[in-house]
């Protein structure tokens, strides 16, 4: 996804430059710290969409009052492994690192720890608390709900939500990491084919007949984007909606889409610590196993590879630790003058 | 999926057939009535595949000695809400719905309860084991690993299985239930288009030569089912498969894949008891809401409808309630002759 115009820069000098600009906007310092840390570690790892590249969006909703650098969660209810929490639309970043914070330490007291927070905002990347689970040897779930952004499967309109799903297993060297929306390519996809002038692989949405189709030109213009697996995606993200609304007390995809930006989200953390529930030499054995089992599938694409969820964006961050992030000179600028 | 020459039979003419069919075949009395009534039952959802279809199947693996019906699940671990099963190679949907009991009463005492088992069997439907947390106002969430019969997105050879999902949250008259394989089409649906003649409405799996194809003739000479979604389902079935190996200590659908049969699954409940973690009330209220929001959807089809998770299910129930529930005539005289 990067493009092919753009720089590679250190990533001690984005973060600092993160930093900067969240302090500027009403960040404490230690949480200007965590937010440039949780960007930086997004674009480092090649998920271009949901770092750097979001940032401008992030302060535009900081300084419009959608998202409050000053409020920090409020338990609502504590239960056992189980806490539910108010996020009071502070960032959805932080307030994400949190609650998987929480449901570790709930994990580590008793196996397992669930934790909800309703009122928060967009969490950035899921992947980050997935890892972040994972890192201290924990399986980590995690789903989000979202403005509307795709039609229920049949539907002619954008009444759900693409609502991200992650799962993450502890291994090394590297965590296997699934971070995956509802819909089968994301809008960026569809832009950055646009500007290539390609079509998708395959159907990614629909034109404007809600008829199926693959080029990109066609579905920005009715912003019907498909589920993934037509009636499966848009059911998971149904059930997701339901989970994380009703878990937190908070607003689902329906009425966040009434108002005038998206703010509010609901969202469930789940930890499962493999070292009491498992232990971590049959765990690893058992992961390793199913990793190979993968890997070592031949593949279609003569020369091609087989991966495993997580492999590709372990190889783009040590691809971009050791070259640097690649940045788009535009955006770039945007943030140093943000 | 009923065929066109099915003839309607009578709920408890069925569920009696089988019970004598059971008790012929070691199970007791108990587990007689409770198995007899979960194939039932799952005919009378209209999920023909897994319901009377598969019932001389079951058999089959019972006499052959895959199927235990004299074992019970046992203890192997308990920590707080979490428990870990043996299954013993019980039979799997009596093994699954004691697990998902034990998953509702640990929920009763913590908010949240989570089982895994090992060295089960095949769950048949996993619907049912969420219908029986939502019928007890709990969300449920279950999985399974299967024998490897999809291939990781970008592979050659099927060594993923289509590890079934299941997501169910209560409601009235009936709860929403999402029931879902990994891959985008069954094999079962593929014989039954081949023998009408028909096509796939989209890409359903590889021909002998790779490619995708929506011919379903092709791909039961490959075998090669397409995940859901591409890579998306294929990396979720990959994660099912690890979470359910590694918190059950059972069998990864890989080691499955070197028996001479489909036995000794790994599978995980989790039930969360809405009336502690929300409230009946709210819950009712966000979960009507999201209902509506997606049924209320201008639909595609002119004349059509925008369904929800579990509604076509609801209304093949209460179809095969009032006229009885469809049977294969050729099907049937199999059964009876077990």
């Amino acid at each position: 996804m990067a493009d092919t115009s753009t720089r590679r820069i250190d990533y001690k000098e984005i973060k600092n430059t993160l930093y900067g600009v969240l302090l500027k906007n009403g960040f404490s310092k230690e949480d200007a710290d965590i937010c440039s840390g949780l960007f930086t570690d997004t674009s480092l790892d090649g998920v271009y969409s949901h770092g750097l590249n979001r940032f401008p969006l992030f302060i535009e909703n900081v300084r419009k009052g959608f998202v409050k650098p000053d409020k920090q969660p409020t338990l609502k209810q504590s239960l056992n492994n189980f806490e539910k929490w108010d996020g009071n639309l502070g960032p959805g970043n932080l307030n994400a690192k949190f609650c998987m914070d929480r449901a570790i330490n709930l994990a580590r007291e008793y196996g397992t720890g669930i934790v909800s927070i309703g009122n928060s905002n967009h969490w950035l990347r899921g992947g980050a608390y997935g890892l972040q689970a994972a890192n201290q040897n924990c399986i980590g779930i995690c789903m989000t709900n979202t403005m509307p952004n795709m039609p229920p499967w049949g539907g002619k309109k954008t009444t759900i939500g693409n609502n991200p799903f992650i799962i993450s297993v502890p291994h090394k060297p590297y965590p296997v990491l699934l971070d995956m929306a509802m819909s089968q390519f994301s809008y960026g996809k569809f832009e950055i084919l646009r500007e290539q002038g390609k079509m998708l692989p395959m159907d990614g949405g629909y034109n404007k007949d809600f008829e199926l189709t693959n080029d990109p030109d066609q579905i920005l213009e009715s912003m019907m984007a498909l589920p993934m697996g037509y009636w499966k995606g848009s059911g998971l993200a149904i059930m997701i909606d339901m989970l994380v609304a009703v878990l937190s007390g908070g607003m689902t995809t329906s009425e966040i889409g009434e108002l005038e930006a998206e703010y509010g989200l609901s969202q469930l953390f789940i930890a499962l610590d493999t070292e009491q529930l498992s232990n971590v030499g049959l765990a690893d054995r058992i992961i390793q196993s199913i990793i190979d089992s993968v890997n070592n599938t031949n593949p279609i694409e003569s020369g091609g590879n087989v991966f495993h969820p997580g492999e590709q964006t372990y190889l783009r961050r040590l691809e971009n630790e050791k070259l640097g992030i690649p940045v788009n000179p535009d955006k770039w600028k945007q943030i140093t003058e943000l």
